[in-house]
């Protein structure tokens, strides 16, 4: 994310400001990242609080006030982001660009259209702004095995949530079938959305079988999802200890210079040479 | 599942309608599957909307029309599975013809029989095609130690499930002795599902304890069913580990004869020659 | 449990019955388990069935007149097991002696007192003798890594299961105070049962927080639940793995005999000779 | 914990006074444990019986009294404590010291101000002593590694229930904005609340979705809330696993220096030489 040109050829302003706005080793730079967390984090609140009818009510100018303020403090540093930076277009475009715009957009269509209000709660989206400030990538490269763990998993994971969303589609239509298309057991969709509250284990209970075969395939559901939730976190975690196993061997080659070996391992597995 | 002989003594259409309709790898057969995919899943969208009262009474007649449609297409799939493989017996007797037939046989049976209304609601089954398509067993290869994992696990996850299953028995026995068969612990029966909706952390809440004795009982049960959840889990994920990591060292030392190397070894760990 | 001395004191009818009953390695005593296993899930079943009012209305004199000659025929094996073995008293004391007796005492204590009804429902513990024929032992011997896993992890999760308990007075206790003792919160006991229901993840919705301060509250306890289940089942999973690679270890030494070498050792971790 | 120090200058009684308070290897420290564990008990089952209203109405007096006198017990044992330790300030401002405190002034409080009637409740916090009694240090000490995986786990789990945070804010906005701030989801805060325990499969069934989209996207939270409890589970099995095997071989070969040898080995496995 750090330029590491000379800015020679650019202003010097450009680059300061820059240091400030993206980088965070200087006092000014982390002066500015808490100031945004804070901001954000207010933002998200007015948010909040202004769903809240009764506050609404009492306070709702107010809020709308902070919000006009916040979204020009928010303009501001979307344009003084896009001047420092050598490449705006590219900035644009970025996943973080797009949140930073999507954070503006919905307070100044709200301010046009009467019919944007709804939209307003988009503003949401601005917490995962909060992503950027903490700079998280630090912390991943520090465990960068969950990474990789996380992949080695994910198709084997996607292939079992297949299985359990088949089942779900089947067993939902089989109950469908079962009470009748009764109580609440409405239709097939209804059904399978039930499915996956009780597999889940979730159970909220706003649909629940009534009849004794119903109560039956119910009790296998559970039973199903009760126990299988032991797959993926078998998978996951057999993939996280083997990730997990590789980091440790810290130990560096002192021919070849790489590392990963084992703990038991007296000879280099790149090389060949003694550890 | 490619029939390896020539088709020499058998007609050449036959053999082409083969490499459409069972094999994956020409375009038409790649086309086959994918319009074969679309068609299934459109099938168990139009049941799925079916079923929805609003919905079928405003293109309840539509539904018919493309349900007569998709089970005319599939039944011509059928024909034409049986008459290009070498042993059609063999197929209809196979688990994926069975689905394939009872994919179709509903619609007809409804068509004949005012009666078997409900049995529509099977075609919910196509949903097991889609399987076919996919051609699992080429992912589950790529990953057979979790099937490995599985059979290892699964007798001592059954014993364990049959405890459950005693623990709940006898649980819902006494909270019907408890509740004094009141509270909608109205029968054991009743209360073996309650226990089971409780065991599996659901808890619909359509049944609740509500006398102290009652209340303490159905903590216990919480707390076992939130605790034991790390038995099959453990069992599992032990198994999974020692097959990932039997999966990886397949290579053995052709000096030591040891092996236990990881993947991106090229010397042996133990005695330091060239794998 | 096999009595290995020569009966040549006891008569030979003794040691016949001594076989069909408590072994099942000879036709009879296969065809005796079979039966007694039918007999009790039967039993068990009348129970279950006499307990829903409507069977019990209409098939209640069947249900008592089954319920008799089960009662009848525990009785009769009961005195066969005793007159078979050689130490009656010793199997009178044992648990699987218990329970067998327990099997029948709730029946007969029915017909003498009015006011034992209740009683019956104990009949269910009558389950429990199925893990007798069952012969569990067979099966867990074989995987008896999981035993020593779960005599390994009992203690530490005895602490983590007293910290949670511990955790959910505490917060049941604080719940009572900012719910006002209102919403279902109507004591201490109350709050604190609404507490395991929620940090299990059972959810009955019977009581569930209405102020904002008991809803946010009940969100950190949800999480608490929700993440702490990592707890255990990471224990255990440590555990067995650990026991089941020593298991793995199947290799004998040729000097010593004994095993549980780790599949990277080179030689006898007893005796010290080359495997 | 012990003072080490022999007690030449301090009275000989302030020396066996400390024995007995603050340690349990003496016949006297263990009777006084077990009388704090019986009072610290039996003060909880009465702030727990008082809150019910039932008991209150009838026992009030007989609970005031009962308080009363723990309140006594619990000042004298602190007061005890006081005088027989070397550096009264450190106890007091330690964190057990703290708890014991906090276990009184409730008490207190509520003799002298009427509105403290609440604070009462915080009696319970009383629990936490038990803590002290226990001695947990010394299971601690035997299971360390367990302390060590979580301190190397809580780094990630934080990040990754910052990231289920962050989800459950912006995907309750979506419900509040999907619902149309019916149904319960009146407002961002209380649509958070229900994605909190949704995600966490809670499940209370307080709020639960209306609307097909309102349904679909409940769906894809709680199917998300079920597959990522894999993520924490696997991070801190897999830190356990690691942690758990080291502590094992902590014993070193004399002759070849390498360990990771089972505590049943008295040779080392790879050099053979006696351990």
């Amino acid at each position: 994310m750090k330029a590491k040109t000379s800015h020679a050829d650019g202003s010097n302003w450009q680059k300061k400001l820059h240091d400030v706005i993206y980088e965070s080793n200087t006092t000014a730079g982390k002066a500015f990242d808490v100031t945004l967390l804070v901001v954000i984090l207010a933002s998200i609140l007015v948010v909040m609080l202004d769903s809240v009818k009764r506050y609404h009510l009492r306070y709702g100018t107010l809020f709308d006030v902070l919000e006009l303020t916040f979204t020009i403090l928010f303009t501001i540093e979307y344009i003084l982001r896009l001047i420092c930076i050598k490449r705006p277009l590219l900035y644009v475009r970025s996943f973080l660009g797009t949140i930073d715009l999507l954070a503006i957009i919905p307070s100044y269509l709200s301010i046009f259209f009467i019919g944007a209000q709804s939209l307003l709660v988009l503003r949401a989206l601005r917490l995962l702004r909060i992503f950027r400030i903490f700079k998280l990538n630090h912390y991943l490269s520090e465990m960068d095995y969950l990474g990789s763990a996380l992949r080695a998993s994910l198709k084997k994971i996607s292939i079992f949530m297949l299985v359990v969303l088949s089942l779900v589609i089947i067993l939902g239509s089989v109950m469908y079938l079962v009470e009748n298309g009764e109580n609440g057991f409405d239709s097939i969709p209804d059904s399978i959305y039930w499915a996956i509250v009780t597999i889940t284990t979730v159970g909220y209970g706003d649909i629940s079988p009534v009849t004794p075969m119903g109560k039956f395939i119910a009790s296998v559901i559970m039973i199903i999802g009760y126990g299988i939730i032991a797959v993926p976190t078998g998978i996951f975690t057999a993939e996280v200890a083997m990730a997990r196993r590789q980091t440790k061997g810290s130990e560096v080659c002192p021919n070849c210079g790489r590392e990963g070996h084992d703990s038991n391992a007296r000879y280099c597995k790149f090389c060949g040479s003694k550890l």
